[in-house]
Formats: C-alpha cells, structure tokens, sequence
C-alpha cells in the first residue's frame, strides 16, 4: 500500500483531516492480510520534491477550545504500526516529517532533502515521542544539539544519526523504495510481524511514556506567553524575543 | 582460555552437543581464579578462515519432539558470562554466527567476513536478544533492515554499526585478538569483572526478557506452515512462496 | 555563566573544595533565571590548554575516615542540571574529565584533546554513570573497550563515539562554545528546560541507579588490595601486577 502527502500547494502541510486519512490507513493495512508493507511518500514536481511541511500551523491555530489536535491520535497508531513501513522523502520534512521517520523501518532519502525540528523556535516541545527515540538513536549529544538548536540538517546528517536507511537520487527514490517495499512483502508474514513486534517490544511502553509526557508539555507551551511571542513574530516576521520570559 | 570452533567439514555448523561443550566451557572459565578472559574462534585452512554456519539446521529438525534445543540453554550463559570475552571471526558467521557476538567485549573480524542474520527467510524470529540488542547498540533502522530482510553483510558494515572492534588482515587476526586478551588478562580481576557487571548491569534483565520473548515467538514459529515452506524450498532447491499465508 | 578549572599548575586535578564550589555554581546558574546556559571551560598557557587531569589523587587519598569523596556529591546535581550545559574542552580530560562531558548538551573539543578513563588501571570502577551512559552513547563494545582496557583516546575517536559535538582549532574554542552558549540563551527558556527535561525523562532513573551501584562499587574497591598494589606501583613508578588476585 502506497500512502503519499498531496496537497502541494502547501508543502503538504498536515491538516487534521489529513492526520485522520492517515490514521485510517494505516488501520487498514494493518487489517488487510494482503497488505504486506506500506510505503508513505511526498510529491514531486519540476521545482523538486516535498515531503512534508509538517503541521499545518493556521489549521493548528484554528483547533476549536477543548478539541484534541488530530495529531495526538495518529502518533499512537504510527508507533504501533505492525507491518513494515518504509519512507520515501525527498525535499522538506519539517517537524512531524522528520519525526514521523523514527517510526518507519527503512527511510529512503535525496540529497537535497531537508529536514528540522524547530519545535523550541516556536516556544514548543518535539513530538512523535523524539525527545526518546533520537537520544535512543543517535545519542544524548546530538540529540540535544538537533532538538535545542532546532536548525536545518540535510541527507548526510540524518544518515549518520542512524535516521536514513540510504540516500539515493530523486530520480530513484520511488524506485528504490517500492523495491524494498516488494522485498519486504516477498518475506514470510507472520514471522515478518514477530521480528517487527520483538525489535519494538523492548521499547514500547518508553515510547508510549515519551508520547504522554510531551503531549502534556506541548498542551502547556501551546497557551503559554513564549509560544505566543514565537508565533506573532513569526507572523510579523521579526525576531522573537524572550529575554523577559523565564 | 581459547574456545575454538573446530568441523571444518560443516563450516562449524553447531550441534546440540557442541552448545553444551560451549556452556561448560564458559562456566568452567568463569569458576577457575586463574582464567583472566576467554577468546572465541573458528578454523582456518588454504581456502580461508571460518567462523560458524550457525546452527545446524540438520541437527535442529531432527531434534526429539518435547525436547529444547541446546542453544537456549547456551544463550543465558553467554549473556551471563563475567569475564572478558574476545571474538576473533573470519569467514562465514552465520545467524548465531552473528548474533554471539553481540555478547562479546571485543569482536575482531577480517576483511573477508560475512556475517548474515537469515532467520526471517527460514520463517523463523531472531535470537540471542538480537532484536533487543542489535537495535541498543545499531539503532532501530538498522536493526530493522538487517532482520527484516535477512540479507548478509560485510565487515565494514558491522564495523559502522558498532558491532567489530577492529578490521584486521586474516593473517594476524589471532595474534591482534590474543594480544586484547593478554591485556585484559593483566587488568585487576575484580575491578575487571565489577565493570562489565556494572556496563550490562543496566541491560541485564532486558536481555533477560528478549531472550524469553523471543524464544516464545521461535516455538512457534519453528511448527508454522511458513517455516515448513521456507525448509521445503530450501531443500528443493526453489524459492519459497509466502503469498498464501497470512 | 562560565565554569572554568584553574588550578593550572595541577593540571587542573579536582579537589573537594572544586567539586563543591562546581556545585554551588550549577545550583545557583538553575536557580537564577537571568542564567539561560552554562559553559564549562579548562586553562590555557603557551604550553597549550587543560581541561581537567580529573580527580585529585592526593586529595583523594587524604580523605578523612568515613567521609564521602565530594565528587559523590557533585554528580547528581550535574546529572540533574536543568539548563543546557555546553563545555569547551582542550588537552587532558582524564577520569571524571571525560566522564563529566556525558552530561553535558554540547561538547567542543580540540585536535590535542586527550581523553581516558583509567578507572580499571587502578583497581577502581567507572562513575558518573559511565558504565550506563557510554555504553547507551556509543554502544556496548566500545564502551567495554573504553573502559576495560582504560587507554586514552582522541577527539576523533570522542566524535565517532557521539561524545563530541565538533572538534575545532584551539584558537577557536572559546568563540565556538561561547556561540552556541549564545545561541541557547536566546531560545524561549521554559520550552527550553522543558525540552531537555524530557530528552533526559526516560532515563534519568537508570542514570541514578547507575550512580549508587557504581558508588558502592567504588567504596569496595577503593579500599581493595588490587587497589592498593595499583597506587603503590603508580608511586614507585613500576607496573603494577594483579597475578596473585583473583
């Protein structure tokens, strides 16, 4: 099963409806017996490739007073995804597009690929229970550095953090990825599901512990004084300043 | 002490009966004051060195029905043991081939080693806490892609991975891992053993129950229609067909 | 703030009286809410710059009768420092002087940087939760290496371990760590301890278990006969010979 971001006039910025389409696949796949792995990919056009935007931040702001951000649904089914998944991701993965890979088995990306986690930039925490799987992943060190400086980092970087699987030319990125995809269904199911469940049981319940404890964090920031300053100066695109926060 | 793979004609494929001699080896080293660390290795001749096949996959399927194979028996022994360990591989190193030295302290392989963890193409799971281990010290993708495709892989991948101390010419593979271990022999004994007790201390009981786990699933799959399909082919000389099962 | 060692004509080695007085400084920097980062910094002369040569041997050995080496003390509230920690790190940084950095967000070091953690040479065990956190860092085999065989290691090898952030001229040391430290304090602040409290959440528990079974450890071999053959031999300036223990 082939699942692909497309709204490109967006950077394929994640909508709630969109989140809960993605849900809703992923449940299927699962179900299905004759799915055997599931390939979620961007768009591409002359200018490039996008993966994802991230969040849709004016959907984001738009939440009506005590509804839950679709997001928050969706992580729990990602984590608990039981079948092989493999990313395919070339240009922008922002936010929720880089974090999305440390759930994914195998992540296929271009050199031109950029992905971040500005989450501190915005007076907010990460997501997707990265503040675990990337110190778990990469190291302590690194880390800190990608979560509390929130910079850009390209392909290269991601493959050295254990993040990308392979970097390969936009031209063979479907390719490349849809082949591992066929490999992967070619392989005894069950056992497929096992090896997939064991390698994640060790780590399931810290996954799930980092996913409660940011969202609780994430609930705090999204309404505090730091992340409306982030926000407005981001609007009126100027320099935040939070020298008279605390 | 040196333990040494020593059935050339069968690539040291291991048998139930040299799983036993293994346990008694280690205990033995671990009861005797004046064994300061242990060193592992295959054989070598004119055509090159060998490590082990792994398992002998005769000897398991004629295993008496009730009866545990010996390497269950084996694993926690390994995973206990609390001397310094030292591996020196060349050649094959197949499926507990590979995943015995993740129980090693320092693990020397030469360029021509070809290591492969095919257990997913037998139908069967992961073992030896692989699917705990393998993940801690490579990261989740790698893990992922070398237990979901089962696909063999070289020296300096395993180096990258964190798994090879060292890469070194067949030719003073033995005298580089002696040397360690001579070192090792001349350090504090108990200073010695009190820091490998306090680096596993943390991981033991994970290990612990990856070993369970993973020996629940490897039951059940060894008696699966998958593994039977999986074997069939492997001795009629086919590729298997999985896409019946679900 | 700035943290520096400067007791240069000890090498920096660390007495009581530093380890409180660092102390004081991380609790008054957590307390004070105009401190947005810290940097922790060695000396430098025309010879060259010194991190820190680690525990003071002497001051050690003259603790009085029941008293608690001070760096017991100090660990926790560098473990539990709740503001990002950046060190800038050139020549020696023995035992503590490289363990310390394992709890620091952002760590710069030099070409001439040299690491060790001799702990095994003298019949004593690692601490600062070494044995957990190097072995989560850079994995198991390379911290048994490490710390086993206790041999100094370079700035390569520190950055291939993932306990270096970036290796950079000595001329630059200072600028460098002093930018990043810049750069943190003008992130929003209670997203930023939010951000490093949850990177640590999921295992500060096993950094504090790993403190108190190093520390007991610590007190048995301190007062141990392998111990005591290891300082005498140090102080007659021969090898020291660890046969007749077991």
């Amino acid at each position: 099963m082939c699942i692909g971001f497309n709204r490109p006039t967006k950077k394929n910025a994640i909508t709630g409806e969109m989140y809960r389409t993605l849900s809703a696949a992923l449940k299927e796949a699962s179900a299905d017996s004759t799915v055997r792995a599931v390939l979620i990919h961007g768009t591409s056009d002359a200018t490039g490739g996008t993966f994802t935007a991230g969040n849709d931040l004016a959907d984001f702001l738009n939440l009506p007073q005590g509804e839950e951000p679709a997001a928050l649904a969706f992580l729990p089914v990602l984590a608990g995804f039981d079948k092989p998944l493999v990313a395919a991701v070339d240009g922008l993965a922002v936010g929720i597009g880089t974090t999305l890979l440390l759930h994914c088995d195998f992540v296929y990306c271009t050199p031109a690929t950029k992905l971040s986690l500005p989450f501190i930039n915005l007076g907010l925490v990460p997501e997707a229970a990265s503040t675990y799987l990337l110190a778990r992943l990469a190291g302590y060190p690194a880390a800190a550095e990608l979560l509390m400086l929130g910079e850009p980092f390209g392909a290269e970087r991601a493959k050295g953090l254990g993040l990308v699987s392979a970097i390969v030319a936009p031209e063979v990125l479907m390719e490349t990825a849809l082949a591992t995809a066929a490999k992967l269904a070619q392989k005894p199911p069950a056992a497929m599901r096992l090896t997939k469940a064991l390698i994640k049981r060790s780590f399931a319940d810290a996954v799930r512990e980092a996913l409660t404890a940011e969202s609780a964090a994430f609930g705090g920031q999204m309404r505090s004084p730091e992340a409306k300053e982030a926000m407005t100066a981001f609007f009126e695109k100027r320099k935040p300043d939070f020298s008279r926060f605390s």
